[in-house]
């Protein structure tokens, strides 16, 4: 076995569960009396190891590494960063340094690209290395997985929201009667369509759903709407921020810039689909915003998720240790009823910044809502509810000591 | 004992736990032997008793009206609707048909009003009755009594959101380093103020909270958030909806007209604040609007809450059936710590159109924060959570059948 330190991060957006993996890697690396070193945490991500802010999470209280496992946010911080080729050669010069072997990074479709691109400089610099990335994201867009950790609470969250909301909409009968909900979702609208689950009626909310992956025609959404509100005297649309246009252009894009990996800041879809049926069809609406509520409701998170969220970081622990690297951990798809899931492996050079849409056959002819294949595929993913202290009526989670044992 | 039917309705915005108070009622009523007639439900508050849409509330399975503790929205509906003095006449006409001596009216300020004026109404009209209100809203700006059922639930997932949406925001290093949360309250900051209960270190969200009941000044909001900014490297702001500058003035008022009661509608308060950090700062921001999940998030309920509405409910029914008339239910609190309450009573005429602001000594001296006071106050009001059955990993909530029973 390769001896040498692990070092663990987390990159991009937090979950609701990003957290339990890193809780996978932690209990994983120190309940195996092999383990070859320490385990690291490296903190805010890359850029946090660039600058070497590191530290053993061997030191951490045995509660703190615990309750990671129902705490959102990034325990140990994560940043959006892209890193250049210069820092790429800085980063191996740290892990020599610490005798770093096995780097485990916890993140979505730019933080893969970034540990795909680590494995090839520590290639590059002859540093044998084990790097193994944990997927992680809402937005469920990774690709070579059946799905990712953090989709399935973020998705609980969202269906939860929509029948609650949803109820109170159809039971005031007087005003307001178009409710719209933004979700997450640039490019893919995996956490749009799972508001679908909240369901369970004909005429109950949602009734309109419109992705990313489908051109969002304007005319044919408020057509969509008045015919809803005409049946039923109100109706309940959820839409996805990054709704484009028949040319592909992101719909009412705020000027918001881009961000370091280069893509483009969207809000306000929402408001401004409000603001159109109001002008348009002069019926009141109200917009739900959720914002970051949808990456952190952990006191809504998904059992099986959070589990899985686990089993990722354990497993990626596994991979390591027998000696493969260059991967990212994968879930794979037994059968959805009982619903049976087995780890699997991709390398990173597949998944990394390749985005994985829902598949157009998921989305009714009208392209307004999903079908029941996606219920099917997205209905185990949601189930179980998560146990967390308590303490003076609010989720009493934990706080990693950033100070405490640092290198 | 005054022989006869009883009616309730709803009216208003839904809480989380409106429906429990139904429940209440409905229960004790049911369940009282003595009970002189039957219980009615008037669909849509009063305009739909208007209209004559009433069901006979025993006719609805056991099981539903017990799912009522626990299901959000308003379950036999509700309106909100300015009665005029020819529609008060025809009240009393609808309740002389049907024999309808008993009548509870579940909302706010308003629909005390309202109760008030139906009372009125009867006495002019030499229709002897009973009616209790039973107070209802999120606002927590009900005068005469301690709180308000509803205010307890909607505070408890204000502050969950907080905290959660809190370390979402510290723990990314990199970008968004503002997140605003937009709260409801018109003119009193109850809700908005409740995000204290999530902070439980000096540096934890929220950092800074803004209420109606102090004049908001652009200037001095940018310079709180810089110094907050400049300190920690990020900033959490809440800020409610309802904010007036120094002349009393709405801030950013959407033009979005005025409802029924002549209320400003208002909305856009946190995007402006965005907008604002960002032109002004040059710092990125975040808005969480959470709008309608506020007063329905019933997945995140006080059982403290819940248990209250379903006491307001009870109350009501042994009032009335005692021969009170024409008063709203209160809390009267005898102890913070143990909490302690005790049931009281307060006329209509004193709580109609009267709104409860929080107290000028519970906010800072620098009007961007509240006291240990509030904390005190509002604390004991979001303990515990609310069990509740759950179907393909969603609250599997009720629905009354307001086709059975119809009269």
């Amino acid at each position: 076995m390769l001896q040498g330190n692990a070092i663990v991060a987390q990159s991009g957006g937090p979950t609701a569960v990003i957290n339990s993996s890193v809780a996978g890697v932690v209990e994983t690396w120190l309940s195996n009396p092999d383990a070859p070193g320490n385990i690291y945490g490296g903190i805010s991500g890359i850029k946090g190891i660039l600058e070497g802010k590191i530290i053993d999470l061997a030191e951490q209280k045995r509660s703190v590494i615990e309750g990671l496992r129902y705490t959102p946010g990034a325990g140990i911080f994560s940043c959006r960063h892209k890193v250049t080729a210069a820092e790429q050669e800085r980063l191996i010069e740290v892990f020599r340094k610490l005798n770093i072997r096995y780097f485990f990074y916890n993140g979505g479709n730019d933080s893969m690209d970034t540990a795909y691109k680590t494995w090839q400089a520590a290639l590059a610099a002859d540093w044998e290395m084990r790097v193994i990335g944990i997927p992680k994201t809402v937005d469920n867009d990774l690709a070579f997985t059946d799905h990712c950790p953090g989709f399935g609470s973020a998705a609980k969250y969202i269906a939860t929201t929509v029948r609650e909301t949803g109820i109170d909409l159809e039971s005031v009968s007087t005003k307001n009667k178009v409710t719209i909900l933004e979700a997450m979702g640039r490019n893919a609208g995996w956490l749009t369509a799972a508001a679908a689950l909240a369901k369970r009626y004909e005429d109950e909310a949602p009734h309109l759903i419109y992705l990313p992956e489908t051109p969002f025609i304007k005319e044919k959404f408020l057509a969509d709407v008045e015919k809803v509100y005409k049946q039923l005297g109100y109706c309940y649309v959820v839409v996805s921020e990054g709704i484009t246009d028949e040319n592909g252009e992101y719909c009412f894009a705020a000027a918001g810039g881009r961000d370091d990996f280069g893509h483009a800041q969207l809000s306000g879809v929402g408001v401004a689909l409000k603001d159109l049926i109001e002008a348009e069809l002069s019926i009141k609406a109200r917009c739900n915003t959720l914002g970051t509520a949808q990456r952190s409701a952990a006191h809504c998170a998904s059992k099986t998720d959070t589990d899985e969220a686990f089993l990722a970081g354990k497993t990626a622990v596994e991979y390591a240790l027998a000696g493969k690297s260059g991967l990212m951990v994968t879930f794979e798809r037994q059968s959805d009823e009982p619903y049976q899931i087995r780890m699997g492996q991709t390398s990173l050079a597949n998944v990394a910044n390749v985005e994985k849409k829902i598949p157009l056959d998921w989305i009714n002819a009208e392209g307004n809502y999903v079908t029941e294949d996606f219920i099917r595929y997205a209905r185990p993913l949601i189930q179980g509810e998560v146990q967390m202290p308590m303490k003076d009526g609010l989720p009493d989670y934990v706080r990693i000591d950033l100070n405490r044992g640092r290198l």
